[in-house]
């Protein structure tokens, strides 16, 4: 087994300590621990922070490892980003398997141990980004946990064929069934919610849809899928992603949602967006749904931004709730972390016994301060081996 | 002078050539230059930008050089944080001298070449911080030019003694006059507002209005400062920074106050904050707005985030406006740069001849990638002198 002591660490805001992780969990806290023939490492008075949890994005997109990509198309156009995705995508004949690979190690090296990823299923590359992705899942599982999602990227109803591939790629073992805007991009609400909400419950599966309709339209939407979920009664099943309608400002429009979203123990992914309303860290959490965070797809056709560094990325969920305070600061932490974890369905990574082993150690007087300096990240322990040293991960990336 | 010949770098996004500094301004541009007796640099083929402007920051707030700040308060209640401020201020004895030195230092090594700072004036310190940062701003004028707005920052109308300071402050030689919500703090918008334009005419300076009240309340303010600058005729004179009002989502009420602003030849400061309807990049260009940006305080007392980096800026200005294709990430640099500069009411910082001399050299592919990159600057170039190099301005802070 991978059994790590780890000597001269601060649990969060804590005074120097050791930790030990013993058989994949944290064993022990202490002083002068008796770590046996456990492996040893020195944190210098470092923190130790729960193994992050990159709750939503694409594996299979990125450009990473190409030249830069010079983009012409911009923002604004929903469906002219995405047909010129996947031209792009086509042109310069991507490998999902080798780009899933290089995000998944860069992401993993910032961090996060688990990560759940959407991954394009269409009509032009049929499962490859699946199988692609899945085979990076089965390699790096001593590294990360990898999620997939089948996701109709180029639209369900709109594209025959396409829920024929999202059933097989359930077959295949795809983790969640994924959708799209049923209004903005399909046209058809009731068909498309419909074909995965049926294609999830065969599976036994749950579902995690993007939703970036805003406003009435986003809120009629949700309504629908709300629905869906209530009368399968898939409590801890569904993930809505974006749901930028839950930033509507009139209470009385949107406490409803999210008191549904509650009862149903729902998930809502975020990239807190700057540009958008969008879902906040305290309205998430008075109304008890479970909350997660993402970079999305990372310097892909869709735009330049994204690394795959959740640490940075607690900093943006900071920024769009205006989370100011030190206990605020934590639970922008939590979102990219233990509670991210959980709204992937994931047990809570804490730092605290019995726990599962996944640290990331990293400079700050504390978690607000590691959290707005996201330095290199000094070390990766994922189940308590070693993933990543001084900001690059151990394993090379193809 | 300080006459510089660069090498191996590249203008913005073009291919590698020369550039050449003579008596403070880009002399040349090309192959081979013959630089006679100037200092050289080479750049390792990395890119030239222009020097870059914070257009709105404290530079006497910030707890640098201090141990890292615990924050109990939290954001949400101004009043709260303007009176913790005060207190914290005196507690831990700053001196606005020192912190601004290393505060406008920190800034510098990031590439600015100019700065914009508010600094308080009230009851309590007197007229002591804007001292210290005159003393400031006459040290790094070879590094970074400061410009000062004597900024009421607890309240003019509710803080009897203040106005006589700020007529003091202008006296001593602030750049402009400030002010700050004269609905939301002052709860005295005429008063408030006829002060401070008062001083202002009184001593021929522009004014600089910190203006954080949303909707409809801001958007009454917005226009009790128009009719005041258009009926003094003070075109190019305003500038109100923060303006979250003009994100109110309906351009009727937005465009007349856009129109207005344009006609004036405004200028609108911004922090591109995530957590509030804000002023956009498009908005203000389609109006005529000069559009700067800037970090807020850095590491003060109100929050634990901002660093002073405005390549990093432009990136949370791209994010806030949605800018994603390779034109738009160039729109979104001008904000902290050239254009930056223009709503400084300084010359437009540009890499072309006959500019001036102020340039920063960074890591990247194209200007969109230099962005989402921000890594330390190679090179940072006032006025043809090299003030920081590898993240270090060449002055050490005290």
């Amino acid at each position: 087994m991978n059994d790590l002591l780890i000597k001269n660490v601060r649990v969060m805001d804590g005074a120097p300590t050791e930790i030990l992780i013993r058989d994949g969990r944290i064993a022990q806290i202490g002083a002068e621990l008796d770590g046996g023939d456990a492996a040893v490492e020195d944190a210098g008075g470092r923190i130790a922070l729960p193994g992050m949890a990159e709750a939503h994005t694409h594996l299979d997109k990125s450009l990473l490892g190409y030249p830069w990509y010079h983009n012409d198309v911009g923002g604004g156009n929903l469906m002219a980003m995405i047909d010129n995705e996947r031209q792009m995508k086509k042109r310069l004949g991507l490998d999902p398997h080798i780009q899933s690979m290089r995000h998944a190690l860069q992401t993993a090296a910032f961090g996060a141990t688990m990560i759940r990823s959407h991954v394009d299923v269409d009509t032009t590359g049929g499962l490859r980004a699946l199988e692609g992705v899945m085979e990076t899942a089965e390699k790096l599982s001593d590294v990360v946990e990898i999620q997939t999602v089948a996701f109709p990227q180029s639209g369900l109803m709109i594209s025959p064929g396409t829920a024929e591939l999202l059933d097989e790629a359930m077959k295949m073992g795809a983790d969640l069934m994924g959708g799209l805007d049923p209004c903005g991009v399909d046209h058809d609400p009731k068909g498309h919610l419909d074909t995965i909400f049926g294609l999830a419950e065969k599976h036994g599966k749950g579902i995690d849809i993007h939703l970036h309709e805003h406003g009435e339209l986003g809120a009629f939407s949700m309504e629908q899928i709300l629905d869906r979920a209530e009368a399968l009664g898939m409590k801890g099943m569904l993930t809505v992603s974006h749901a930028f309608c839950l930033g509507i400002p009139d209470p009385a429009r949107v406490d409803p949602l999210l008191e549904r979203l509650g009862a149903l123990e729902a998930s809502i992914m975020t990239t807190a967006p700057a540009s958008s309303p969008a879902p906040l860290v305290k309205q998430m959490a008075q109304h008890g749904i479970r909350f997660g965070a993402g970079n999305d797809g990372i310097q892909d056709t869709w735009g330049p931004y994204g690394n795959g560094d959740m640490l940075e990325r607690a900093k943006f969920v900071g920024l769009r709730s205006n989370l100011r305070s030190d206990a605020e600061m934590h639970m922008a932490l939590d979102v990219c972390a233990g509670g991210g974890a959980k709204a992937m369905g994931l047990e809570r990574r804490e730092v605290k016994l019995g726990a599962p082993g996944d640290l990331v150690i990293v400079e700050g007087v504390s978690v607000a301060h590691a959290i707005v300096l996201h330095a290199p990240r000094k070390l990766v322990v994922k189940a308590g081996k070693v993933t990543a040293r001084d900001g690059a991960t151990l394993m090379i990336a193809p």
